[in-house]
């Protein structure tokens, strides 16, 4: 065994390294499977810890690749033979919970779920939320600036975090574990690590805020006949529901068909042939009076010709049946295998008419059996597009993601919503963001990884 | 001439060059009115001639210091004879809103209160609100990451801005006008010159996040017996208005009775006896029904003895004499002059503490002369803190000073909520940074404007 794991040995003791088929039966992308192929898993238990695994590392000059729950889809965990991976899976306690300053403190690998139901278990909420809430690590949200459902109320994962630890490439602890809602005491440093995927610093633990909880949740699908209406139906519950909308997801008709009947995996909650679904969610406070005001505005939207048909959800159970059509992506993938996933985000006005050039430009190139559908977090003017053209070769999967992301620069779109860029995106950074964008992010690099340790090669290439 | 000024009057025109007495004639405290300085004030037009003036300046080591609307008070304006003032004022153009999309672009010399009707014409609103929403400029609520009365509904201005475009120091044009609300294409660049005082780059325009105007409004002064009382009443409206709830301001019995009876400046709406006052106001859509929670949550409120007594404003005058009792910050400078100002955050729970300790020493220093009042937005743990010891010797201010700062490190608190650093912190900001925090934000500064030439001696000393 080399001298550097003989020193990360000594450092997180035998249970702390991982090492050949411990490693190997580990994946790094949970739609293929394809294995972890790094010389170890390193699993600090401190952040301690991990100050002087980095700073043997960056003595050694030994590449780092950080996981989390490892349910991201852009391949930012991949690790190659001559990369060590940290894993904060054994960093996983909630710290503190402060039902007063509505906080909460936690370490990096806590799933997601546990500080949602920690935050319950004290009858307030923490509102981020997505599918993978299970597996997902608060470490793995805050570095990818995770969305998800609620953006729309409660914004992305930068607006949940109040305070931060980071560990930077060479070992030093940058801890800012601030607990107020303000603090302009210089630069918020907290900023550079959220959203920059591991490639500035190793997030440890983080201060999270606490919202009330809402107890009044009111839940409808609705059919809509056009794009045009559905942008009139969110600016109407936008006005309407303004203080109380929580989700607007839309579902194209391609979506909720292959959902439904196509599938036969879910209920047609209403006919399969209408251009657009919705999912409109409010959270509130009293029950019967959100519910009569969800009622009226969807009422209103009927007779403004806005929607043709709509369930309001009566139960849980129905709610939860909703909200599957919108959330089983295991179904999608089983359905679309081999699939390609894109996650972009345009002015909702040019929506529209990227999804009509893509689904086009689709069918002339793959006339057989190009196949894509398309839902999202329209509020958020973020769309998920699914796309198969029924083989994963790399010249396929390019000339797909050439079709997806080409387009998207003259509508001002971004390459990446909220799944982030990974390995995946890097080479179409150039569609979402200029020349001087990019030299300015190889800057922050470079200034805060000089040796470029920590996730090489991902987001941005130094060249 | 010197060459310098030769170079910019070729750049922005004989206009866009201020010199002399038209130098002088401006202040760059508000409280003192001490004079500007400067070699000169260059006032470019477009985000092109800014860009030729800093390559200028970059050429020429010109440090340059940057001015919004100027009504800071952490003398980030200050400059010296050896500076040139760059200021945004002719840069005032709102360049688009957009009702669908929700988004409002302006340039950065545009007033607050300017981007506050342009909303209100389209039926929105932007939330951001302050006392000098007259006068100060997104630039500036961008620069200096500005909060005020309805932080906790909205955010900081951080959270208002969606897009950025700054100048950095070499006259490189960062242009992110993003209008997503997400877009996680790379780093968040437009985090780093939020907060950052100007002295990584110099904001020109900016896209910004609309919201759904709120038509009902209702408006509370209640008087709390104890701060116990104070955090519960806090927590129990945080609770039952959390839908509306839009601002939380706390007022110590000093202050009240200061602006009230002391002073005969402001009508007493309640009687100047109770320890604590508070200002409740929600933001909603039904004015009926609205208005029935509220004084519902009141009256528990009184019922649990958190308050002793309400007053509900039922009129827009009655609405405006309350806020004024807050907001009249003259009346509070003319009676404590010269007057020292302090704006430090804290967990809510420490708050009483911090407070009494402050008080005792001051009393203890300064027996006969010294006074404070502390009011502030209690909900985002935000204190105001106003104290005269009626002179204003240097030594008097650094030991009044350090009565403020010295016991916030024990508390986990920051010498600066939403004022920022400026001058006049900056040999504090160690009381609320780590070392490690600091070393990094020189880190940063130097990879951004390695020549030290925006703000020069602002936020952090580079040494």
């Amino acid at each position: 065994m080399d001298k550097l794991l003989n020193d990360l040995l000594a450092i997180v003791g035998p249970s702390g390294v991982l090492l050949g088929d411990d490693v190997s039966q580990r994946s790094v992308d949970w739609f293929t499977g394809a294995p972890c192929r790094a010389k170890a898993i390193v699993r600090p238990r401190s952040t301690e810890q991990l100050s002087s695994v980095m700073a043997v590392c960056y003595q050694a000059d030994q590449p780092v690749v950080t996981h989390g729950g490892m349910t991201g889809i852009v391949h930012g965990g991949v690790a190659s033979p001559d990369e060590i991976v940290v894993s904060l899976e054994l960093m996983n306690q909630i710290e503190e919970i402060d039902p007063v300053g509505s906080t909460i403190q936690v370490q990096a690998g806590v799933t997601l779920q546990r500080v949602q139901e920690a935050a319950q278990e004290i009858d307030m909420q923490f509102p981020l939320d997505l599918g993978a809430r299970g597996s997902c690590t608060i470490g793995g949200n805050i570095a990818t600036n995770a969305g998800g459902i609620r953006v729309i109320r409660y914004g992305m994962m930068r607006q949940q975090v109040l305070g931060l630890e980071a560990v930077l490439s060479d070992g030093t602890v940058v801890s800012s574990l601030n607990k107020m809602l303000k603090n302009n005491a210089g630069y918020d440093l907290k900023q550079l690590f959220i959203g920059s995927e591991g490639t500035l610093g190793i997030v440890t633990r983080a201060v999270l805020r606490l919202q009330p909880h809402m107890p009044s949740e009111q839940t409808a699908l609705v059919a809509v006949p056009s794009f045009d209406a559905l942008t009139q139906l969110l600016n109407l519950v936008s006005r309407e529901l303004a203080n109380s909308l929580s989700a607007f997801e839309a579902l194209w008709n391609n979506h909720y068909k292959l959902m439904t009947t196509e599938s036969g995996k879910h209920a047609p909650v209403l006919a399969d042939d209408s251009p657009f679904y919705a999912i409109i969610e409010t959270l509130g406070l009293d029950e019967a009076e959100d519910a009569e005001r969800f009622s009226q505005v969807l009422q209103k939207a009927l007779e403004a010709d806005l929607i043709t048909d709509a369930v309001l959800a009566s139960s849980q159970a129905q709610r939860q049946s909703i909200w599957a059509i919108r959330e089983d992506i295991e179904a999608l993938v089983s359905e679309l295998k081999p699939m390609f996933s894109y996650d972009v985000s345009l002015p909702i006005p040019s929506m529209e008419a990227y999804v009509d050039i893509l689904e086009e430009n689709l069918k002339t190139q793959w006339p057989q059996a190009g196949k894509m559908v398309v839902f999202g977090h329209l509020g958020d003017g973020n769309l998920h597009i699914m796309i198969t053209v029924r083989d994963d070769r790399p010249d396929s999967r390019r000339q797909v993601e050439q079709l997806v992301y080409s387009p998207l620069k003259a509508f001002g779109g971004s390459i990446s919503a909220e799944h982030g860029i990974g390995l995946e995106k890097k080479d179409y950074l150039s569609v979402s963001r200029t020349s001087e964008e990019i030299a300015l992010m190889k800057r922050l690099k470079t200034a805060l990884d000089p040796k470029c340790l920590l996730n090489p090669g991902k987001v941005i290439a130094l060249d």
